[in-house]
């Protein structure tokens, strides 16, 4: 076994993501683990919350305050952190040289004005927006003119919504077949989605043979889809998404609509995806039919499918992925890893 | 306790629907169930098969080829059969004097056209589908020309999607604050909705923790759901219905989407939905986040609500019910109610 | 309809039992509901919180420190609250003549100093233990020497383990059939039998695709099944009770285990229960293997069904009921009616 | 990376078994999987049935009808067949000097007259009872007499069930505290327990929100257990086993119950099964509360707990597993290994 390319530091191995990503990053050898934080589980020793194998088992997991002055054996440093947390830890990180991927929304939107809309503070660091990458590995036209992937410093992970639903559009959009107004994305994620919370509305009594709304049309993943698909199409896009909690741990599936553009022809689109998509090995084209949480469950890929409805002249491409891998976790690692010249 | 009303015959009581439909009739004094026909139970006592009470429990359900000539006791037959079977039934009945509540798709299109390509079969009793007329109680417009309730000789009860789907749109189709064209539709059914088969799509290791897409643009609802919004709203409806199977056993929501139409005002949006449905009993108007299946799963109502984006211009419309209740059952009670002017 | 025979008050509405005895108070016609009481609903109508018929559903709640001095227009009040507040509540309704059914398990055992172990707290009412009647109306013998269903004061009603594990072990015991050591009671629950709390263990994330022990060897129920099999038998009795919590909504079953007592005919036990059952109501004696949660799921009534292992000479007992309804607020107005001779 | 140790194939990998079997020897550096057969997917590329990675991806399935004359290129042949088949095909690969680890009942128990009255048939090779190994490595005292894991020509990989309760009660056997009449083991299993069948008691329909016990007392894993046991013991085991089909799709949990034996003090148990799973990496012990599904769920080691009831002299003893691994393939793996030193 050959020497670790990187070494890597987790702020934030509570949560479900931080948990899952500890977990991927013990068992790739070409990172080393090299500390990990997080203020519920200080002082345990990391394999007492993570299936890990290996050194990183013995880990002893370290308060957040210890972050800015501790992190120096890293080289990159992975934010598994609330926005509200990410926005102060990031800058801290770069000003000491540390590569940082961050799981959180804190730099996924170049337009600092959205973040009080949308986020619900003023964004303390707007040069960063700038220079932040939005790292969807399969879909590069979504980080605009950002650093490349080798190249950035900081990589904003997308949204596990957000992830799935450029993956399903992004063809549509960069053929220029579909029109960019009147698009709509209905997503239905399991639980682990809203994050590790105690609180009412994610008891098992509430949430067990039941499906609701929420967030209707003011979602957050909203205008980081936005932008993603007018980087892509070149041209604003417009659209409203609409999530739903499903009585499931993990995965989601997201189901986009949207009108053919006039003068194209139906019959294309189908291959559209298949060309987009080649040699990508983790995300998977299939028929729509498959396009489901059980394909995707447990697994680092997406599967996307598309059908057109010559008769309404509509489109309906729907994407599915584990919302704890490939919608945070295993992307993550995808960004660190292209980082070093892996991905 | 006074008389019933009209005597009434079961055809169909082993399925999901039809079970609850025997449960309904059996404890309303309005009705008095006189016959229940099913090939998978006759023989046995209607008390095995159904929690009803009083006289109900020792009806002996007798075999679909007594139905022609054994229901002459009744005044109302209920069809709870497969479209294919309705389409011989109906007309035999009906030929008889009875009237006739049908809960399959058998005579819910007036273009007799269209049953090959959704319903995979020639329709052979063309002449009763502008007869027949479509029960939604609450959208009487999605009625068209047929009979009043009270004088039809033969109702056909909507599906269970079409029933949510109508009744959240209808408010905006009739108000012409929407575009008829590019409406999508997307459907999250519990499994009963399927109805009662021995299938692998069905098992529980397919279902559970699991959701997927099923026919994508050809279901079955999508021409009813149309037909209904174009005699609401006076003009042709164009719209794409895609389901989706649901880790739970009852209730379904449908998200309904569209654009405004230009000129419209997005603030009076809310006010049209409870002044529709003023006075219903069966369909209460709720914030979207509390159109959840909780609220009406065993329920006989079905509920609304409605969201608008100004900042894209669209509407977010969804419903929830009871697949097996407001979706099929108690609808058809309410339908055969109406008759007989108890409506 | 003729006028109610006795006038009733509920105290602790928001919890899951309290709602359903609300609703079953409401929708029965000897009873007329005239107070409600609950610190987490109070000045909201009944209505918004219950799924009741008629003039129930406007009935304003009060808060709890309005019942000892508000519940004067009350025949019976029932008490759907902690044991703790129980002990409180009940000595002072009694003093002002109110009839008492009581939900927790303030009064059902009659050994006072077995309170401080099984449920934590010194007991400030002991002359009241010999005083309650424990009210399992289909198991009289569990009541020892109280007073009768019709003269008491104060009903015990009982827990909603206890009352599946004595349904299924009364017959054995009764017929001096089995060991009275050695007993063995493995329950499993859904997530309604903890009760409405926001706790971690009880999140989704927790509960679903998961199964778990809890209070292994020390559950509070258990010195309750034990005192009731021992009045039915004549001799003391000594069991073990393990409750698991399941990934579901509503039910319970519980799997009893015992051996055959020396001498005795194995080919006699199912004679026992269809005996011991004859004519109840709300006890069905069914093949162990349709003792289902579905069977019992939403209805009032428990299935009881043994099964004698010659092999081993043991024997196996298996019981399944609603816990929220004959676990709990079914059995509850059992045991009201009875005490107005309508039971 | 060095070479393969052994070169195996895998009959019937469509099952659930099957699968996990295959996916687990793909990623094992260890072995080189050379075929795999199964009727229902023959012709196939094994990537398509299975997430492998690797070359095992590429193999192509061939049919049953394979196995005796194809199976050359291997040196271990696992048998995930249905008990009926492997009692054919395990003297036909015998003979052909390959190393048999059979994943069904076919060889679990050493009295040939006990298969017709547990399996329903005769047993055809009852010369081969004594020479299999009954497979649990950190048991081996289950394995009696046979030939040790390192010789062994035939393995029998135990039932899932089984495996649980084994591990829970070997360390009070072994140790001769508990009376070893009066057992009880209660067993509540997920969905794909059952294998996969299309069967209406699999339905989502039938199993959700539902729990239900099945072959009570006559299941199949009972006389393994007894016997397994008893060579622990060194004294013949009498118990009753009764299993329950839970709302879940993977996992199992057994409860065991037993008496104390008499002078034995209570107090010395716990450390019992801490002393006899010492240095087991695939068994640990916890606390009864943690021996949960979720601990399990996706591992493949067994989590084993016990608490004692001083005030009953009673012991309940609680394991559990994921039925697929240690339940089925991880230790069908573990069983392989052993018998190339690699245990």
């Amino acid at each position: 076994m050959s020497a670790p390319l990187a070494r890597v530091a987790i702020v934030g191995v509570s949560g479900f993501s931080g948990v899952e990503l500890a977990r991927l990053v013990a068992s790739d050898a070409r990172l080393e683990l090299v500390a990990a934080y997080s203020d519920a589980f200080h002082d345990k020793r990391l394999g007492e919350l993570v299936r890990a194998s290996g050194a990183a088992r013995e880990l002893v997991v370290r308060p957040l305050r210890d972050v800015e002055h501790g992190a120096d054996e890293a080289d990159i440093v992975f934010l598994a952190t609330p926005a509200e947390a990410s926005v102060k830890l990031a800058p801290a990180l770069l000003a000491r040289n540390k590569r940082v991927v961050d799981l959180s929304g804190a730099f996924r939107l170049e337009d600092a004005s959205a973040y009080p809309h949308w986020y619900a503070f003023e964004h303390p660091a707007t040069k960063l927006l700038a220079e932040a990458r939005y790292g969807l590995p399969e879909v590069p036209q979504a980080a605009g003119a950002a650093p490349s992937a080798r190249d950035a410093k900081l990589v904003a992970n997308p949204g596990c919504y957000a992830t799935a639903a450029i993956l399903a559009l992004a063809p549509l959009a960069h053929a220029g077949v579909i029109e960019l107004d009147g698009i709509f994305v209905d997503g239905k994620s399991g639980v682990t989605g809203a994050g590790k919370k105690v609180e009412e509305r994610l008891l098992f009594t509430e949430v067990d043979e039941n499906l609701s709304a929420y967030r209707v049309g003011n979602h957050q993943h909203t205008p980081e889809i936005e932008q993603a698909l007018a980087r892509v199409a070149g041209s604003k896009v417009s659209l409203v998404f609409v999530p739903h909690l499903l009585p499931v741990r993990r995965g989601l599936v997201t189901t986009a609509f949207a009108r053919l553009a006039s003068n194209v022809d139906p019959r294309g689109v189908d291959e559209l995806f298949h060309a987009f998509y080649r040699g990508q090995r983790e995300v998977e084209v299939a028929p729509v039919e498959r396009v489901t949480i059980a394909r995707v469950a447990l697994s680092t890929h997406a599967v996307v499918g598309v059908r057109v409805d010559p008769r309404t002249r509509s489109v309906v491409a729907i994407a599915a992925l584990d919302n704890l891998l490939k919608g945070a976790a295993s992307q993550a690692l995808q960004n660190a890893l292209a980082m070093i010249g892996e991905g």
